[in-house]
């Protein structure tokens, strides 16, 4: 067996996201699995890095397979390509060391959230943007971010209620642009909990419409409450932009 | 009545072309005369300077209507977004001269055809461009182009075979770009024939690949023989970018 990385592009438009499930919806790794499966001819599991949401898209999800074949990572690439859907692409396949693990090994990520705040809207870029009408006060949202960054208990930007494990993260960077008629949210860090992007762009929303105090962030995390953080942004909006990992793979 | 002149983007991907039909199909002239007589309550007829084919995308489309309406233009655009799907925008509404008029008036056009070459598929512009597998030399390809721009008749590129009228046309620009993994053509002219577009691209394509000498362009034209131009390439890689008038309009 061969240890494989994959490098996936995908439109989550149509998609109930990453990850599989039992006999029903339409995922991106079905898809894979399918189209995997179906060259080797056996069964295959590939792993994500990160499992997006129903909705979300990526630039460079980044996952790992082990598989028993001749063809080369390039022939593995181009028969992807050749019978995944046009909205799911293999932008890259390598061969990779026999221990790694997409998810396990990951050392960070990047997302990107997009909201498209011009009065017209965007026809070309409208699957991968969030409309937002309001007027945005980015000096504000950008004091508030600098308040984001750092580690610490995000446990009241996760939806997931059931956490048992560490909520504890650290967000490295979060870059707000205007970039035309684009207002664009980068987010780094270590790793990210349940709709913590969404949740935390949807505070910093709230923030720049004038809602919420830009110094009210602090206040937040310390409650460890999802009630008193933001709505959660649409996922329409929401792309995983890169994966790190450290320099051993 | 007030005359208005219109900027329309859309993804023609959905669409049997700008021009309405009869009870069939779906057009981009249909959609926005049926939003924009439920607005004013009267029937409307829309103009628009070029009727692009199904399946062609516009970035700035230009179009006239008369309306009987009291809103202002911005009412108007507004409203056409609000009601409009998601593939059409209206990106500009200005009161126009009585007297202008979208397609008589215009001086000019530019179109962009892109084709996608590089390995792996494009899966966020996959709606906007055209995937090319084979190498394409693109100073073959310019050395070409050269030789289209000029006045000519163009009747060996276009694909109506009953053209009474006169099929000369002044190509003033045609580039060939190179951007990261697409090659993008672009053509500026005092107006085009029917499916000249394409035709010319797929002309300009078979010299890239070397299946066409690249002074094979001046014995085409004098042909006037649609037999001796090369492939129609699809509709999916095709943008009427900008529609040129006078500055007395």
């Amino acid at each position: 067996m061969t240890n494989l990385r994959f490098t996936i592009q995908y439109d989550g438009t149509r998609y109930d996201g990453w990850q599989r499930q039992d006999n029903t919806g339409s995922t991106i790794q079905g898809k894979l699995e399918h189209v995997l499966g179906e060259m080797v001819g056996h069964a295959v599991e590939i792993h994500g890095a990160g499992r997006t949401d129903a909705g979300v898209h990526a630039r460079a999800q980044i996952a790992h397979c082990k598989l028993n074949t001749a063809l080369s990572p390039r022939e593995i690439r181009d028969y992807c390509n050749r019978y995944l859907p046009e909205d799911i692409a293999v932008t890259a396949c390598d061969q990779a060391d026999e221990r790694f693990h997409a998810r396990l090994n990951a050392t960070g990520k990047r997302y990107v959230y997009r909201l498209w705040t011009d009065a017209v809207p965007n026809v070309f870029e409208r699957r991968f943007v969030c409309p937002w009408e309001r007027a945005l006060d980015l000096d504000a949202m950008r004091r508030a971010a600098a308040q984001v960054c750092g580690t610490h208990d995000f446990r009241a930007f996760s939806s997931n209620k059931r956490m048992k494990k560490s909520t504890m993260r650290t967000v490295t960077r979060l870059d707000i642009e205007r970039i035309g008629g684009e207002v664009r949210l980068t987010f780094e860090g270590d790793g990210f909990l349940y709709n913590m992007v969404r949740i935390l762009a949807g505070t910093l929303v709230e923030i720049g419409q004038g809602d919420r105090a830009p110094d009210s962030i602090p206040a937040i995390l310390d409650s460890c409450d999802r009630a008193q953080a933001g709505i959660t942004l649409p996922a329409r909006g929401l792309i995983l932009d890169e994966v790190f990992y450290s320099v051993d793979f």
